[in-house]
């Protein structure tokens, strides 16, 4: 028998409140450099000491008292990086330099190579010297017991290489979460085999797999579920307790052979059973013992990965203490009219061009739930409020940007 | 002795013109499904089949004839997703279906579960059922032959979905460059270590190699670059058996110690020995045997990074086939003067906020090109040309965008 889903339908900004409110954040581990890449730092960083720790050179050159301005100057040495000139400028001399080298004592500016005369040992500076040109000062890009990153910043490549200079080995990031990712559906067959009458090719896995793995968690395939109630609760228990986060696509609308619901159900609390939104009205989350969190995604393709981010991508960041959660936003002008759903709020897939200053946003055509076409290459999704009216071609929306053109 | 640079000072877009013009496009490697998140498609992809490859209904409901509109229809069988109805639908006649089931024979349209009345084995219809509605057509989302994907598209979530749906377990991806990392200096101190007078830590190794692993790179680390020419020559000679492109940082400017031009002169031809950029003047391309690549970069962070986004990292990208090599860009304000350089075009790092509908640009501070801390949580970077005019506050420029707020 079908019945009607005892779920409510659940406002899309509710429900999504709902998620992150029951939404852990990971525990922290301290990581080496290398495994930090694109981690998220669990606590601000500040500076042990100041960087450079030395005057240092900018250029190549000499080492110079600016009052000696003009002056021949005889050449006592030399002061490169990591060899520094054990002796002191004294008026009248100067020390050849090279960038990164330690500024010698009594030196206060460096003259670059190419502003001296060279005779021999002896050089001979122009007739205006800047006290404190051409060299680094102590402290100058970095004071001692500044802050330097604060937690919740994704490590790339400048703020690694900030805390290596700042003599960091490894950095405080939070855990990434492990999900386990399983399709569930009678009609699936898997990528390489033959579908028979009404089976389709298990695509979402796929689909999921990259947005997962995009987003930073650790992903554990379960495969395609089986179809025994029993069978699919032993295998989800069981992976349940190595992972932090279960999501499934397929098995969540009303019909007679859905099992993910009743699955979530007895595992813990369902919270979203249904959604006012197109695509993804199935869309079910729950949380599970041990604070462990069960998103039950629509078996459509776009449905799932539209669900994803408006539900598990901030999530899966929460998780991982990004201090942002969302995707960033941009003013976009609709290129087309937008026709709205009367009881959903839709996310429309469009892709941007620019016209002048602006981004224009064009349909990626049929937005069917099943039509992965209108997802691939999308550069952003419009959200359109639920009613009648729709939103005219011209208007400006604020358009969640998946990647720039 | 020092000596002023043999190389001729490049425009920057002369450089970055002469990199990519000696930058060959890697190998086609045929790659399964996990393994090409990321990755850029070799070959524009066709379906094979359509999508849906049968009537596929969209909801649950009954699969009925439009004409029997208004009546009370009885209930033959089911048609479950992977478990068709083997009968037909004959006037008079419904066979309950769910999302995903094929339409039975017989059927034109699905009505939802929510609008029927059902009386043990007989549904009630609404007055007005339209042919076609509530299920998706043989080939409604893709056609049989028609191309979904094409050459030079990077694989992310909706492709490799995409992909899996039209039967595609693996795909052909072009190779991912391999890059021997080192950096060169006599004043580098491993991270974990404790520098003395007028040493520094090693950070650009750190910063590198999160820069080339986000740009899809394989990374061969080689540490700090011996400062005997000789052994320095013999872990270069022996790296390049393994890998495709030699990144260095440090050792190019024109002091004595620097023994990285005179390395990769040796080794082939060096295109770029000096660039009219700031950061990143001492920028140094070659080309070595076997269509392998030589980039010199500066030993100044800064300079490392910058001159790694504007020659290294469209270059790498061309390697791996991407159809877009450069950074999107978008119509900035700057909120601040912006002071240009006499002689070199200068990219200098800001962040991003919004304003109205409009991103406004501000400047990271200090742009000295050992501060880190001015590329750290960069937004973008804004290309100054050379002179004495700079761009004024207020001015609306194009910026390279590294992320958005």
């Amino acid at each position: 028998m079908l019945r009607v889903s005892a779920y409510p339908l659940v406002e899309v900004d509710e429900a999504a409140a709902l998620v992150l409110d029951h939404t852990p954040t990971m525990g922290v581990e301290r990581v080496a450099l290398a495994h930090c890449i694109g981690r998220v730092l669990a606590e601000d960083l500040s500076a042990t000491a100041s960087l450079p720790a030395f005057p240092s050179s900018a250029v190549d050159g000499y080492a110079v008292r600016s009052a000696d301005a003009g002056k021949a100057l005889r050449v006592l040495g030399e002061s490169a990086a990591g060899r520094p000139f054990s002796g002191s400028v004294e008026p009248g001399t100067a020390a050849r330099i090279l960038t990164g080298g330690v500024l010698p004592d009594g030196a206060d500016c460096v003259v670059m190579f190419e502003d001296v005369q060279l005779d021999s040992e002896v050089v001979t500076t122009p007739t205006n010297l800047r006290e404190g040109s051409n060299f680094h000062r102590p402290g100058a890009d970095v004071r001692a017991g500044e802050q330097v990153l604060t937690a919740g910043t994704q490590l790339g490549a400048a703020e690694l290489g900030l805390a290596a200079a700042l003599g960091f080995p490894r950095l405080p990031v939070f855990r990434r979460p492990r999900v386990a990712l399983m399709s569930t559906g009678d009609e699936l067959v898997e990528v390489g085999g033959k579908p028979g009458r009404g089976q389709i090719i298990d695509s979402n896995r796929w689909a999921l797999l990259a947005a997962l793995r995009e987003v930073g968690a650790e992903v554990r395939g379960l495969g395609i579920g089986p179809d025994q109630s029993d069978a699919l609760r032993t295998l989800v228990v069981d992976a349940l307790r190595e992972v932090d986060v279960l999501v499934t696509s397929g098995g969540v609308s009303v019909g007679t052979h859905d099992l993910v619901k009743p699955l979530l159900e007895s595992l813990g609390t369902v919270h979203v059973g249904r959604v006012k939104l197109k695509p993804g009205k199935p869309f079910t989350f729950a949380t599970l013992s041990d604070r462990k969190l069960g998103f039950g995604l629509p078996g459509f393709p776009v449905s799932s990965l539209v669900t994803f981010e408006v539900f598990v991508r901030p999530a899966l960041r929460k998780m991982q203490g990004f201090a942002q959660l969302h995707r960033p936003t941009l003013p976009v002008r609709l290129a087309y009219d937008a026709r709205a759903t009367a009881d959903r709020t839709e996310y429309q897939r469009v892709t941007l061009r620019r016209e002048g200053q602006e981004l224009v946003a064009e349909s990626t055509g049929s937005q069917s739930s099943s039509r992965l076409m209108s997802l691939a290459g999308a550069h952003a999704l419009v959200r359109i409020p639920p009613g009648d009216q729709g939103i005219k071609a011209g208007t400006v929306v604020e358009a969640m940007i998946l990647a720039l053109p």
